[in-house]
């Protein structure tokens, strides 16, 4: 599949809705729920896709289109939602994540950007040279990546509940090393 | 987490909300994308969900209540969709899950199962010797399993698309070997 604005916006913007419906008003055990130490619950999960909106994807598509000299990205820091949102309930988080990417969605739109405005450079701080349209695409499947990852950690909080079944239900067994 | 049959019911009928938010109206090539030969794509799996409804979770619960000699369960066939949804749309197979979902769902809580009930056993066709807790257990993380199967499929359509972000997005390569 080439990449296409329109098909990625569609996906962008039913991400809120989609974890407010697998989300919103569950129960704790099930939210903070983790795959081991150091590793993202649901609730952190959300926090951190609060933090690509405020700090990543819309603030480096913004570098690149300024077309200055050094479209060099500022460094991203994947831990900022846990002193962030320390207090905050899953609830308003879900909000939070609705309204910042609605406005964000509404500026991209805004841009009405063309095949040359995807290809213009930024400077990623560890990967080096990249285009807009790596960008956005990369912001569609960072959504995918965690939704899934929300779905395959609350699946292990029953992990050991389902006697039998495990080898039939492979999401138990994924990332057995797990990752944040 | 232990079991709990109200926090499981709550997983499971939030379900079809969540797929419907994540896929309903959704352009073609994200619905019938795979990850390769004979994997499931999003709308496969809908299918398959819908299998499960019919065939497969209540009707092996009912068998298990019966408190028969022999609480063997009939096979299950994971590709019953793929013949029985041939030109049916996705919208009308999310309907369709909602709906028997929500039917379902009624019952189970109509049975008010004990925790004696749900000790109850029932002998599956590979695995041997389950319980009914083992099977509701089961079926939340089957849809869990699932919902994160339709995303992480959905993201490896734009696998192509994200430049050098590749290892920065470990969706993209999860499940080298596909599965449906």
């Amino acid at each position: 599949m080439d990449f296409d604005l329109a098909l990625s916006i569609d996906v962008l913007a039913r991400t809120p809705g989609a974890l407010k419906a697998l989300l919103g008003g569950l129960a704790e055990p099930w939210v903070r729920g983790t795959e081991g130490p150091d590793t993202f619950s649901a609730f952190d999960v959300v926090g951190h896709l609060v933090d690509g909106e405020e700090t990543d994807w819309i603030p480096r598509a913004r570098i690149i289109l300024v077309k200055g000299e050094d479209p060099r990205f500022e460094p991203y820091d994947r831990f900022r939602h846990r002193a962030r949102n320390a207090g905050r309930s899953l609830a308003s988080l879900l909000d939070e994540l609705e309204g910042l990417r609605t406005s964000n969605l509404t500026l991209l739109r805004s841009w009405r950007l063309s095949a040359a405005d995807l290809d213009l450079p930024g400077m990623h701080p560890s990967l080096g040279r990249v285009t807009l349209r790596d960008l956005l695409a990369a912001w569609v499947v960072h959504d995918l990546g965690h939704v899934a990852q929300i779905s395959r950690v609350m699946a292990k909080q029953y992990g050991d509940q389902v006697g039998p079944w495990v080898p039939f239900l492979p999401v138990l067994t994924d990332h057995p090393v797990p990752r944040s």
